[in-house]
């Protein structure tokens, strides 16, 4: 029996995700804090085991609707926004319109979904490019729209202004993805929902300290949560995940600490890094920054012989890498590093 | 805007699934185990919450690969059995033919994934109709075929030589679902992996005191594996789930022993029932019975008034509700309420 040829059409092309695992002393790959929450793992010890997770996650709703000022109806969790992807898309359909370089989930689930991404290149400054979006929105009549912003890898929040002329004409779902507002300087868009009853905020607590419990979650129009949680598995975030995060989210304080720290950190790698000749970093609102230098696959391998690890964007932005920002030690010794590894090769 | 016009046909149709939360001092209705694995948790208190989980989750894997005697190329983690189920439909599609009454996700997430669902009633002993079963995949060629044994919730096992027919007339891939499968007496479908490239068996650590952590699985032959897991979200398992999950399986005795208790409450919950006048109890390989009453709309709620919740399952099975086995004090009860319930009806 051929194994192959009983899988859909759209899923044989598709790769799986590789996740390679690469040793190394400093990581700074993933977009990940390097802050942990190791007090509110305490919250896991209480669980039942034996007993399904609660279903609605109220609790968890309730805390995020109380920080965000909206109501626990305007909230949908999700095991990580990689859940709620796939759940808008099962939802609501294709053509999935979004811009590039972005977040490759939103290609990746399309496909596996069998629905038709339409991708559109950001301009030279790496915003969205109106016009071709405009044109894109006309001729495909996208279904749903991923924006996000800050945009990862390029770091930089897309104009406002643009946005809102993407949601205003555009007829399908706009998803703005704001897993790396909290960095940001710029407003988000949430209090933009009243207004805009075709917009989605998505957010996650992965990159502000939380990664290992996969938890995403959209902000719209209650009757978008509803739609969408039809198709949502009803035990989609487990209990453990569930009151971890709770117990995390009632130190706000704390997590808000380790948000400033990064964000000071952010200014002082961009200043160090743009006095290193060869480097030319991207300004950044989120918790990673773009850089680029003459010869990125050999950059990126020096550092790591240095046990340090970074991402090299080079196939989806020319001559780039992009590092995470760390602990204070950790980004000393990036820069450090980073600057003996250019001197040497000028 | 109207947002329902902007969701798929087949979504629009969809309600979500229903989790009310009954107050009740003896909770019988979801085929939990009444034991939980406390000691287990601790393992969670170890983990970075800062850092993505395992993408591969290769210790759990391993463990998982070491008990069932496979390797771990053969099996696929999933957030729980339900995401493998969004997982096979996604990568093969449909139809999808399954009997009923059963577990109801496999006709949910059929819908939620625009794929035709195909349902063809059981016999009159529960059992596969083969002939009807044969029939529908001359005429259906159903891509994917679910068979949940032991069956929720009638709790019999289909006949393996049924199955097997099944196995061997599909064109399509045939999931055994045996979710159930540590309570039954019969042997599994393991075993039969080498013989039929077309077989997927999928197990999950909820009905064995792990419901809490979202853990499912599918063991299969390497190809389908690799064909699954590029729909699979990278980080579908979250990293406490993960941890918890390899403690507790590493206290296998501890499980089987709990298992082992179950199993002779069952037993001894089945002669009790039969001896009440007006219980008709059918035989059981799950860690539920399966019973007919003549009212079970008034027994249902008797039975809730005394604290005690069971699952109406009259629109399924005429005339029936699901007793999940719990502990003895929890089983006592339920026999003693249920004989002071049916004598007063008397």
């Amino acid at each position: 029996m051929d194994i192959k040829r009983l899988v859909k059409k759209d899923v044989q092309r598709l790769r799986a995700y590789s996740a390679r695992e690469v040793p190394c002393r400093i990581k700074l790959d993933a977009n990940e804090s390097p802050y942990g929450f190791s007090a509110a793992l305490q919250a896991a010890a209480r669980i039942n085991t034996n007993r399904y997770p609660d279903p609605e996650a109220k609790q968890l709703r309730g805390i995020l609707a109380r920080d965000l000022v909206t109501r626990p109806e305007n909230i949908l969790q999700g095991n990580g926004s990689d859940e709620l992807i796939y759940y808008l898309i099962a939802t609501f359909g294709g053509p999935v319109l979004f811009p590039t370089p972005t977040f490759s989930m939103y290609g990746i689930i399309s496909r596996a979904l069998g629905e038709k991404p339409v991708e559109m290149p950001l301009d030279g400054e790496f915003d969205l490019d109106l016009k071709k979006m405009l044109a894109a929105i006309r001729k495909e009549r996208p279904r749903l729209i991923f924006l996000s912003s800050p945009n990862n890898p390029t770091g930089n929040c897309f104009s406002a202004e643009r946005i809102l002329k993407i949601i205003g004409s555009s007829t399908g779902i706009v998803v703005v993805d704001e897993a790396y507002q909290p960095f940001s300087s710029r407003r988000g868009f949430l209090p933009l929902l009243k207004d805009y009853r075709n917009l989605v905020i998505m957010r996650t607590l992965s990159k502000i300290g939380l990664a290992a419990l996969r938890i995403g979650f959209l902000i719209a129009d209650k009757e978008i949560i509803e739609e969408v949680n039809k198709v949502r598995l009803p035990f989609n975030v487990n209990s453990l995940s569930q009151a971890v995060a709770v117990a995390a989210l009632r130190k706000r304080n704390d997590l808000d600490r380790t948000v400033r720290a990064i964000r000071a950190e952010r200014a002082r790698m961009f200043t160090a890094m743009e006095k290193i000749k060869g480097v030319r970093p991207f300004p950044s609102e989120a918790n990673f920054i773009l850089f680029k230098v003459k010869d990125p696959g050999t950059v990126h391998a020096s550092l790591l012989k240095k046990g340090i690890l970074v991402r090299n964007i080079d196939d989806a932005v020319k001559g780039c890498l992009r590092v995470t920002v760390g602990t204070p030690q950790e980004n000393s010794s990036f820069i450090r590093t980073l600057g003996v590894i250019l001197s040497a090769k000028a």
